[in-house]
């Protein structure tokens, strides 16, 4: 299993709160000693930094967490490999362009197998993770189905429909983004926050680190946060239940549902 | 205009020699302050550092010149940006998936125009330079014609003749690689050095660097280094000629021709 980490926010926001507790999960106080990644969006570009190596050990690792890089939307990841030997290419998130965009994919889970609808394999997995295979099957179903650009909330069924396709072949919590937005399937574990005015401040559970938020957000400030498990342990996290989905904008929720 | 860099190396190889003399072309030695990044293979995957920042000043780049990363095949780049604006998403090399590798691309030069072939436009921009079109123009073409992966000397003459069409709109100096391969062609300034033993010592010409490869390789070691100009003041580099293209692996020239 891995733990995931996602973000959306209506100000650029950096993120060095949130991943420095991440990144202790990673060979200190978690398992997941197989590999980090985390991409965050500037305009339409992705800045990505990976390590196959324990987040704990990365000197990448430990560049993000001084340089805070301010971002609308940011996916990371942390690993415990179950499927695929650990190396840079089974690192996670992974990303393919789609319709002129960096799609940015992080999964937590493990699958039996990945189900294919029969959509040509134009996306095709780099390395040998049951991750990146689900992520390329998904893009394919939704190029198949949509050629030309749409908005999110045409594509949206068929994007809860894949997930609740491949959480029949196992777990399959994940996290997707194009820049743009960012959408979140449960299948059995991932937990989210909602910060805004008046801000307070959070202590982080796997590491003596507080923060108030209240001396570095504006009184408008909107951020979403999204963990597999809660990251503070002085604020009240909501919990996913089995099945629900949610699309985050500018660190709102605009679509959601259970499948 | 830019300034390409290019590495292939039958052993693991690190840059940083190379790469901080191609940095202080970022603002310092040379005017190219709209940002860098540089591309290493790790196997099959590709770990890619980025900033639209100029180099000389960039963090990550400072980042990159004290943490030897060893590689077989690196491509790198530092933009003086003449088309499109300077943000990540313009920011070389880009990256594509094709056939499940990772290909990646550097430009340096300009192009009135991105000639379309009528390949359908499976890859496309995320950014409106005329380089990354160019990147995408390419692989639609390969995709067309080879839908399934072939051998680079099968896709050979498609990629030397989309290069030679391509410097029919101006000026068009490019690496490209899948990370088992790299490919060069000079469209007007492009130089090379295969170094092996007897290794001896370099110098660079942009900062006061030397060092003494002797002492650091084996005596079977074969590195190439491609850049726009020579890197170092004290060693042969060979002058591609206007047409000239190449084909590179593990530090050896496999194919080479002029069109």
């Amino acid at each position: 299993m891995c733990e995931l980490l996602g973000m959306s926010a209506n100000v650029p926001t950096d993120i060095v709160f949130s991943f420095s507790g991440l990144m202790q999960r990673g060979g200190r106080t978690g398992p997941h000693r197989d590999g980090w990644g985390v991409g965050f969006y500037e305009g339409r570009g992705l800045r990505l930094f990976q390590d196959p190596q324990a987040s704990a050990e990365s000197e990448v690792a430990a560049l993000v967490q001084r340089y805070p890089i301010k971002s609308h939307t940011v996916i990371g990841h942390v690993r415990q490999a179950n499927v695929g030997k650990v190396c840079l290419a089974n690192t996670h998130p992974f990303v393919r362009e789609l319709w002129g965009r960096n799609w940015c994919f992080a999964h937590n889970g493990q699958l039996a197998q990945v189900p294919r609808a029969g959509a040509p394999a134009f996306y095709r997995p780099v390395g040998d993770t049951d991750s990146e295979a689900a992520f390329c099957e998904l893009l394919n179903r939704l190029r198949n189905l949509f050629p030309e650009p749409v908005e999110p909330e045409v594509m949206l069924p068929l994007l809860v429909e894949s997930c609740a396709d491949f959480r029949r072949q196992g777990v399959f919590n994940c996290l997707l983004s194009d820049g743009d937005w960012l959408f979140a399937f449960c299948s059995s574990k991932l937990a989210r926050i909602t910060r805004r005015a008046p801000f307070g401040p959070a202590t982080l559970c796997d590491i003596d680190l507080s923060v108030n938020f209240d001396s570095q957000t504006g009184p408008d400030d909107v951020v979403t946060v999204l963990a597999t498990e809660p990251l503070t342990g002085n604020e009240a996290w909501t919990l996913f239940e089995a099945g629900d989905w949610s699309l985050w904008r500018l660190g709102e929720c605009i679509a959601q549902g259970r499948a």
